[in-house]
């Protein structure tokens, strides 16, 4: 084969190696992240030289004093990188030699820089779900002594945004917390993948499947989904129209232009960052899409996503324990959005009990709605008379419906809103924290 | 409030109802998918009514059979659909009055349609994973016994597509295989909620949080970006230029203009439904960012996601089982593309077993490579002189070196390529098999 | 090289074509779409070949006369499709043949699948984008109407859901129509691209570049994001507690559970559409990412994600368009939110006007607004013996500030808010329906 | 309402503002990109604050020559942030205070951050778009000046990544030229966006639409889409099996295990970038999805998007560019792998010309293939009597068939690979450049 060398036609560059192409191949600006685990990782491989008779005692102690200097210096803040170090792999190593000689060189017998490059991210993401999780777990306890505080304030449950049925505050915040913890059980799916418990079943996989960071990514994407519905429901709690809750200023900005504004800034980042992080995970899996086996330069991009989105995480889940710790409720608002249409379903069942079937009951509690709103009174201003035109079955007790605490009282099934309920999921919550922390 | 009726202004449509609108809003097109776990949640329903005292015991029998009639019409394809039936749930309830009268209005006592969206759903992908499931593990089989079969087969290993080290046919094939492997691992997490052994631990939360459902769209694209890579691999491996299988008819095409193509349709398509059924995940989770908390109309998005995914990955799997059973594969083309300088890194590792440091030894080894590209020899032909140039380590017995199958064997850690570790990899896979049927 | 035939290992399939791949890579489901433009297709092609002298022009006529038979019997559903037609194309050619005989064989002269692939698709989209134009005029037209009808009507402007300043709802309303208005732009670089102008200046890149479908599905998913975000303020301000508009009966549905519920569907159906667009639009640049060059069969996703988006689009516009011109809006209730606080804003400009910088009066009306807060009285309620406390530049003519009329007159600059300046807006927007319309 | 102070319950922070929400509210750390435009903008603000009146001369030229400052310290690098800079604009404003006094507090009359952010992003974006597309000519011109010189050497094209029909390499080449050209027309209309020829119609929509990032990242998104399948083919046609291309070295590395590797870590990277670059936009668009009209802070997150972008396609299109005018072309392998059953085609394209129709055509050919195969002979070795068996109308001349520079110069429609067409390409893209430069 003819192998005419240099630039051939038009192009910018001259020479051995394009400056922008070194640069493009490079990934040490973001993997000194990476500092510790790989100075971890190369101990342990050291030993496993010298168990294997590749090492002596000697070298390999010599190799493990070098490793402890080398990550001193990253400590210190006084490890010197060279322009020709590609990434943190060979960066450690050329420091390596310079502090030991040439038995650095020994260290690498029989492993290739992409067993290194997997083995890191793994152990790096060992750490950061273990930092992730407390400050979960932490958002988590924040939630449910609120929720125990507060077991007595009753407000509108929404669906489709419009009022539907008097609930506890409790029942909403948990409605958090518990969404929260499904997420747990990811972690630990990962932290069983990452403890190395079990050893990765073949050598091709293991260094070009990236599963481990597609469902960090994914696991993310999903828990921003939740924290940025969470977002949403109390931006809308706490304009002037809802009335119910109002932010902490050290988590509001106010506005250049408009004096009297305060904007929950804090909770519409929280939102925004829902986009960002899936941004990451849809990143990948497009990067990995049709990519051939073992390993390509192409996985080169799973670490940055991952700094990001741990990066992320942590400030999310921080701010949103901050919010949420801080948070204000107005519970005279909350009060007065209760309505007695909200208590039709209410009025439906007093029906059935009376023994009439729940699609007619439905359908005269919804006469009943209508007769209200064409008089142009309030629900439970509708007299008896005008009721038993509806149906006979309404008497006297149909007093008892228009009472929003006994209205609640009613769902005391497992998951629902009377005090009963609120407080079994407190335990509920309270035992996963626990278990947690044991 | 002034309430005009009517149009105000431009628009297309006077009168009641906009029959786009209606259109728009009905989901019965796709949810007929869902009329057995309709019936089936039912039926569970007024047995759970009965118990509460809001049925009696003939009510019930009398809700059973009629729901049992409403099952045996779907099954044979008498079910009729009326214009005016919105979802699977309103023309069940419409079709059990018509067969047993007011007593069916009894049935929805105290759920509501949200709840039973979201129970069918949950029901229906316990089926589905349970079928998916049994396709995956059908494709792993298929995998490994071929894998045994073939373990004498050499190889190209690669890595950025360029030759690296022979491995065995198997190790290929056991890669995918294994790859395939965690995904049950995630089902097992689908199958685990699915069951219903716990119950939801917040009404608010269960009918709006559809983790179940990104999850199994999540587990969809992950497992289709592995089948997508292994589709690519086959695709390469497929070409003239590589020659080392060859796909059945069965699962290729002819071209309409090229009279001598034969086209790898199947491989092409698995392929390219890995930005389908990702697609589907993106706009589940796009679907959901932001929304306020409990049932939004925005959640009926879930069903169409999940219903074309699971077709998707039914025929996804079987077609790749397919392929794979039938795929033959050129054992001369594999032997002859296997080269001396992929033995290059054995090459440095006898030199290791002489004594020099691994960076010094393939510092040497690639010496030997630049010397055998210069002369335009193959490495294996550069006499033991010209290796002692390089260096003095270097005696007769480098010629055991060049063997293909003895640097196979070098690989006997496990995950590696050697027999025994291929054979160590069968029997894992085989355990996972034999449990999975257990 | 050995080709042994037949299922090797395990499958399931036995035979010369497996059922399920037959079906997998059949796109005749979906394709039937095309039938109108692949005929309208051939016919030109059989046109060309005439020109080119390989028919004659009885040849010719014989085809053409062929391929209306074809079309009419699309037309009237009485084409039978065969099992074996693979897509629309063999289907058309297949039944051509039956009807003329082997003359139909000479269409193909020069011409493969792949051409006719993209040349049917690119017919059907321009006829798709024209429709979709249209209904995307109709929606601004409704708009523009109503902004005129209504321009009188004020109510709060928000910025992070913060009242912010009186804007006039016609602001609100030209808001989206105009934000509507680029994607005309977009639809003109299509149908420039469409109109097939220009040929294709590469035969690699026809056949395989697919810009024209990834461009048509980002700007369905770039529109769907702006009516997401008009649904989402519809849907706010629908809310009881916002109580600005009222969905007309023919967009909103009831509850199965809530006899007092009306949920506006329609608009979080349309908020929600922009997931599934969105999806379909990732799916195909997924898909397209890493393809070698020319055709290949992962190509044949983009039919099926251009139809269903178009299917979408077009009904998603056509209930916007009812949605807005049925909308009733609440007056009192509009005038009723708009509080002396939102003029904090006019009060720093009073001051500008007197002289002060601005950042300087911002402070000074930051410090009214947080006096009037600390008294419990509206901004408006000061003294101006208070208010001069806080500046010596306050006179009597403060008492001007107080008026949301005149607080909306100031923003004459064109985008502004004043009455002239949607006057202008309105004539902007007219102006382009009338250019359309040319 | 009732309003205590101070963290209630749980959480981490005491204080008035917590500095992690500072910290996540803070994008200083990456709009001091925006610092020139910033400037810009601001004197024009001036400017036009003076001819309104609000300014007189002489404050107007006191901000001028103060904002100057500010932008010298910027060049110079010794602009000092205060920790209170919550971004760019409040950093200039606070420093022009400090530098020309009270004055500074004049510059912000009438307009809010909320106009900065989105002026500065779209001035910042014309530079930026700007360099990008003067970065793409040059990839274009790099690849039409290859194309021109090595327009003699011929390889297989290949459908399927299967050998199809014989094509020019320069064909090749401008296939990927001319699919970079349509992105030049989206730029366009970027640029006609940018250059604020025409003003933004509604001033709500102005502050929260982000019409022109979501297009500039789909734009980029889209361009790596083609730039990954660019990066695919030479990756492919680089490897031992098809040994067409060999990359320059300024453009591989080297493995850290195997001493004989050469890695194509250039195009591989080019390659990974569509899935970060597409991340960003699936990112942006889910950010926006839902939100409400006017500003929110979500609207932050567009910034780092277009910024990450920008510099990844700056470092993409200029790698790429030295990757193609570096690449090395192996002609002979290129030759040799022009096999004649690449011919078919024209096999069948003969008997069309001695009149059969090209259906019929079609499958003697693929009888001719068959045979050939059988009998374990090249296409061109049938004998004339072998041919005839299969159709009467094959005679002496067939044999001029069998000659690739003759198949392709029956290409000459434009857009194919005869050498006239090819020039005819060629000159169309020399055009566009002219165009661009002039």
């Amino acid at each position: 084969m003819a192998s005419e060398s240099g630039k051939l036609w038009g192009g910018r560059f001259v020479g051995a190696v394009d400056p922008i192409m070194e640069k493009f191949n490079a990934s040490i600006a973001y993997d000194r992240h990476l500092w510790e685990v790989d100075v971890q990782g190369s101990k342990a491989y050291s030993r496993g030289l010298e168990k294997a008779g590749l090492l002596t005692k000697a070298e390999m102690d010599q190799i493990l004093q070098g490793l402890d200097k080398v990550a001193e210096e990253w400590a210190q803040g006084t490890f010197k990188l060279n322009p020709s170090d590609e990434d943190i792999h060979t960066a450690n190593e050329r420091r390596l030699k310079e502090l030991i000689g040439e038995t650095a060189g020994k260290l690498h017998t029989g492993r290739s820089r992409n067993d290194q490059v997997v083995t890191d991210l793994r152990l790096w993401m060992r750490q950061t779900c273990s930092t992730l999780s407390a400050l979960l777990w932490e958002l988590i306890r924040t939630m449910v002594d609120r929720a125990e505080a507060e077991r007595d304030v009753l407000f509108p449950g929404y669906t489709h945004l419009q009022r539907a049925q008097p609930i506890r505050w409790s029942h909403w915040i948990l409605s958090g917390a518990i969404a929260g913890n499904p997420l747990g059980v990811d972690r630990e799916l990962l932290r069983a993948e990452l403890n190395f418990g079990a050893i990765t079943l073949n050598s091709m996989d293991a260094t070009s499947e990236r599963d481990f960071v597609a469902e960090f990514l994914f696991w993310a994407s999903l828990c921003m989904t939740h924290l940025s519905r969470m977002a949403e429901d109390l931006i809308l709690y706490g304009t002037k129209e809802f009335g119910f809750v109002q932010l902490s200023d050290a988590y509001s900005t106010g506005s250049s232009l408009m004096p009297q504004k305060k904007n929950p800034d804090s909770l519409e980042l929280i939102r925004s960052k829902a986009g960002r992080v899936f941004g990451r995970c849809a990143g990948l899996l497009m990067t990995l899409k049709g990519l051939p086996s073992t390993y390509n330069k192409d996985l080169q991009e799973d670490k940055e996503a991952v700094f990001e989105v741990s990066d992320t995480m942590s400030a999310v889940l921080q701010v949103a324990t901050g919010v949420i710790s801080t948070l204000q409720i107005h519970r005279e608002n909350m009060a007065q959005a209760l309505s007695p249409d909200m208590l039709a379903t209410d009025l439906a069942y007093y029906l059935v009990r009376k023994g009439m079937p729940f699609r007619q009951a439905h359908e005269a509690s919804g006469k009943a709605v209508f007769m209200a709103e064409t008089k142009g009174v309030a629900l439970n201003q509708l007299s008896l008379q005008e009721l038993q035109t509806i149906s006979p079955l309404f008497s006297g007790d149909v007093s008892c419906v228009w009472d929003y605490g006994h209205s609640v009282e009613q769902y005391g099934a497992l998951g629902g809103t009377a005090r009963s309920s609120i407080d079994w999921q407190i335990g509920q919550v309270r035992a996963l924290l626990r278990a947690q922390q044991a």
